[in-house]
């Protein structure tokens, strides 16, 4: 079986940086398959990147290497660091970016191992000081999928960079959450997921200024133009406009607050 | 040989999504090649993706399987469907996404079966309302990859749904037609094709308020900032601007009439 | 191993342009994988086209098979061409695009053997005038990595065009270079690389209006919203904001000036 490296960077695509890593990764390891996640991350934004990473690892197979690159910190002091998280891999930097899959791997009562990339003769020859992902992780990715150990890369790392996420807070009736992503379609997802909510119990959400009555099952079951709530296809509340784009409608983007009104017998507490 | 899948979709490219239809392809068939056509379809335009698979999927080899995904109708009682047009396969919503190679095949005389996506056990084991990209499209193109027979996968489907594609009209002294697509240069293409038209016959073309004299073979034939007409790389009447943007320079878009006027002996009737 | 071809055109993303090349490539030479370097080199801008190429090719391995398209002359008299560069391998329209690679094989003591193609029995059998990166140049590309010599393609080209690069000037005190690239960060490169300046005798840039005093190893060294300057991961002089963007700030592009001030014991001369 092919093993398969992922890559999800800030890079753009109009550069030809990810193109380069592939460069990099086929020169390692020519078998291996690579998949685009998306290179689209907003500059800098660490935590977009950790929650699209989140979203789209659970669907790769086991032993696929993750590697993801967003990092401001580059050619500082911050860790290059590879991780093995249950029978997957993420090599990146140590910033957070890894967050959603190691707590994943912690719910699913998995491993997960941490080093921090020292062995340079894992990496290009010359690495420079703006483009790691280029000289440190493609390397380190192919490698990995050619078989090297993770533990032959550098030594442990105990205190991984790890990010705080904002969860959801206990009112009266209900739950606060806020707006963690607007997607494509401007749909606006939010931290207030499965365990929070039993979709038969929400009689209310209240978001920028409106009010949505209720849950409808998906977009189909309303009209052109009209604003709705849904459990999304990663199991959160998200709100949406029928053939258009919530987020322009009601002018909100990611920290947004959400409230949900419960029926009596969900009240939190 | 190796088996080919191509994606077809309006997420765009910042989420991830496609991204996660390829780890669920990979998941199921691991030694597939797979091709992204466009994600880049405006949100919910079905005819814009009709249009672009019917303009790729010529151009791929037999037993290529496209797997398209613009879906304003995912969740809701549309049908998910499976098709063998010829010798390759779409899958997809039941909206009319594959009526240009539903066409095409017919126009070859050749025979398209399709069938209801019924057998969810050729699904994720959990389908969401949302993306079933994920949960339906892509698994259900991998296990054909992998030889899944298409009848095994649901009841035939006498009655898909196609798209109803404007027709040019003859008026006097030639035809009008309609611009079908702009593309990324700016050009305006028509459904203006060479079943209409004899290349040496054009004598004026009347576009935007524009009249453009004959055809041209291609832009280098023109000036820098000209606008002229020409037969596209598929076989249709295009105007476009030299070094520049037709539907800019215009103010044109899908939809827009263009009148055509041709020499005696080609006029229409 | 596996041959390897990438892509590199001005197409865009939205039309499914290079999902056709793919669907060509694979039709003719069905196991080699193909990477996209980047579709978004602005229309018709080769120069911009040229230097992305000579970012990347340097990273694939011997025997990859370069196909560039940035094509304003396509359908004239312009000679449609194959290079091997080295070990490597170059598709595309005879006006320049391969002008880094052409330098850095000479630069290397390699050779760069040049054809035009005119054995059309290695096209697609209709050729347009609008699309050679489909009919002429993805076919060539393929039937070259299942092996047919490049001299089977055509006839030696001895003249081919080759871009005439801006060279930076020594000035009183240092060098005049000029912005070559602003990439998806808003980072301003320049042509003055490190065969002109020791970085550790940079006293002082001026760009924009701005002054920055000497070089940083990296973005993390300054402060969020400082403008600062460093050599970059090509080996260049290039100036940036720390979490932001320089080019906007600066409001700066492609062909600017940038002066570069020197201690006394470099001075050019």
């Amino acid at each position: 079986m092919m093993k398969l490296i992922t890559l999800l960077t800030d890079f753009g695509l109009q550069d030809g940086y990810p193109g380069i890593m592939k460069g990099v990764i086929w020169s390692i390891a020519p078998d291996v398959q690579i998949a685009d996640l998306t290179h689209e991350i907003p500059p800098q934004d660490v935590l977009s990147g950790a929650q699209a990473l989140g979203r789209a690892a659970p669907y790769f197979p086991a032993g696929t290497i993750h590697v993801g690159v967003v990092d401001p910190g580059v050619g500082t002091a911050r860790r290059p660091i590879a991780a093995r998280l249950g029978g997957s891999y993420f090599v990146g930097p140590d910033n957070g970016l890894f967050t959603m899959l190691a707590n994943r791997t912690q719910a699913m009562g998995e491993q997960t191992v941490v080093v921090k990339l020292e062995r340079s003769e894992y990496w290009l020859s010359e690495v420079s000081n703006t483009f790691q992902g280029r000289d440190i992780f493609a390397p380190v990715g192919a490698h990995l999928a050619n078989g090297t150990a993770l533990e032959a890369l550098g030594p442990p790392v105990r205190d991984p960079v790890m990010l705080t996420l904002p969860k959801p807070g206990a009112i009266e009736g209900g739950w606060e959450g806020q707006v963690t992503h607007v997607d494509h379609f401007g749909n606006l997802a939010t931290n207030l997921n499965l365990s929070y909510l039993d979709p038969l119990s929400v009689k209310e959400i209240r978001v920028g200024g409106k009010v949505i009555n209720g849950l409808r099952n998906t977009f189909g079951e309303g009209q052109p133009g009209e604003l709705l709530a849904f459990i999304d296809s990663s199991g959160s509340l998200s709100m949406g406009v029928v053939n258009g784009n919530a987020a322009q409608r009601l002018e909100l983007g990611a920290g947004a607050p959400v409230v949900v009104l419960v029926s009596d017998r969900f009240v939190a507490g």
